[in-house]
Formats: C-alpha cells, sequence, structure tokens
C-alpha cells in the first residue's frame, strides 16, 4: 500500500494472528524473564490462572500484522513513536487476534514535502471482542519530490 | 529485587546489551518486516546508511535488562501499560545499549493495599551517549497483606 492510500479517517482490519504457546514461552524467554509468562505450571497458580503473554509480544503481533498488510511496498521508513501503550487486558495462548488500525491523522511535511506524517491508532482484540491493545503510533514516508 | 527496594528518586545503570545484526534481521521477519530492518543491502543504500533495528527490538532488549536485573524474584505480575515511547535515534548492529532507569512513584494502592504501583521512565542510550529510547512504564507488584 502507498502512502497516498492512508488517509485520515479510513479503517484497516487486519488479522486474525493466532497466539501460539511456544512462541509466548520463547519471546518471553528472550526479552521479558518473567515467570508468569514463561512458565505455564506457575502461572496456572498465579493471579491470572494461566500463561499470558508479554505486553511487547502483544505489541510486536500488531506490528506484524501492520508491516505485511498495510506497509510492505510502501515508502515507510521509521517511526518517531508512540503517544500512548494500553494493556487493557491479558492474551493468552490460543488467542486468536485482529487489529482494527484507525488514521487519525495523514499529512506532508509543510517544511519537508518529501516527509509523510500518518499518526493511527491501534487496536487489538481477542477472539471475544476484548480489547487486549490500544496504542496511538506515528509513521513515517519518504516521498517523492513533486 | 523486591517492590520495597524500588523507590522514587532511585536510579539503576543497566547493560550493556549487545546489538546483533543476526537477531535485528531475525526480530524483524518475525514482527516488523520492513527493508530497513531485514536486508542489509537495501539498507545501505537507505536513508540511514546501513541496516535499523526495529523499535519494538530496541524496546524488548530494554525489557530483557528491566527483566532479568530489576524484576527477577520481585513481586511483579502485570503492567497497565506506557505513556509514551519516543525512538529519537537509530539503534544499529553492534551497538552497546545501556538502559537508565528512573523511578518516578512508587505507591501502594489507597483501595487495594496488596497492590505496589511503580512508575519508571527508561532510557536508553548507544555507546556515544545518544539516547534511543525513552519511554514512560507503569509496573504493578502483588504485595502480601500486611
Amino acid at each position: 500500500m502507498k502512502f497516498a492510500d492512508i488517509v485520515a479517517g479510513r479503517r484497516f482490519q487486519l488479522g486474525p494472528v493466532r497466539v501460539e504457546e511456544e512462541e509466548v514461552i520463547d519471546f518471553a524467554r528472550r526479552y521479558d524473564d518473567q515467570w508468569f509468562h514463561t512458565d505455564p505450571e506457575a502461572a496456572e497458580r498465579g493471579p491470572f490462572q494461566g500463561l499470558i503473554a508479554s505486553g511487547w509480544h502483544t505489541c510486536a503481533l500488531a506490528m506484524r500484522l501492520v508491516s505485511r498488510e498495510i506497509l510492505q511496498g510502501s515508502e515507510s521508513f521509521a517511526s518517531p513513536g508512540l503517544s500512548h501503550v494500553r494493556w487493557p487486558h491479558p492474551v493468552r495462548p490460543g488467542d486468536e487476534l485482529t487489529l482494527e488500525v484507525v488514521v487519525h491523522e495523514s499529512r506532508t511535511s509543510a517544511s519537508r514535502p518529501t516527509l509523510g506524517v500518518v499518526r493511527w491508532q491501534w487496536l487489538m482484540r481477542n477472539g471475544h471482542g476484548t480489547l487486549v491493545l490500544d496504542l496511538e503510533a506515528t509513521s513515517m514516508f519518504r516521498l517523492a519530490a513533486a
């Protein structure tokens, strides 16, 4: 998709992506080594009565969908950051996650007309429709000179 | 470390962690499949003149340090989210990243005295001292009843 197709007000429905227990454990062992992400038996006795995915893993799964289903073939080249990230509900192995992307703003920079800037909200839900991730990201695109 | 040791005003210096090219490419192929994260030759001709790590990978490396050097053995059990994330400078293979963690607030919940809440800022820098990640996270701890 191209920057020109990512217009304010547009909504994209991406996914689903399935959360695999092996991947939950593998990700957490590398990057978020806490027992409720890596040890199914201890997690069973913990506050969530079972293994939950690292919030960073949930973000990475959202990015997988955005990079494959929207940014592939685009002029995307970087992101300056996120204005908020919320993890309102745990993600568990076996969940099938879908991502709704809402474009809040899409513009070219006044000072640099070859810079496209998109501000969008990413809302990830599990198979019950429960929100598990809510973030707002800014993405930058390198456009051809007009 | 225990929740009781994570007091407001305290600063922690964590790391370093080395950014490996193979891991940059592997992470991006799974979660952020864009050419400037996965294709060294194309990235060489791109805006950063070389491969850069996914911002999500940088976050994951910060979490690796926090989970191993602070949260190991603590009462940590979840996070509701982050108030901001900024990636002010690219992270490249070969970088040695250190993380400064500044505790802004540490309190027990007024309504739930067994809930500890920490609000802290994570500042990651490369070997030149350049800031590459700036985020503010909230972490929750499950405390024994007094």
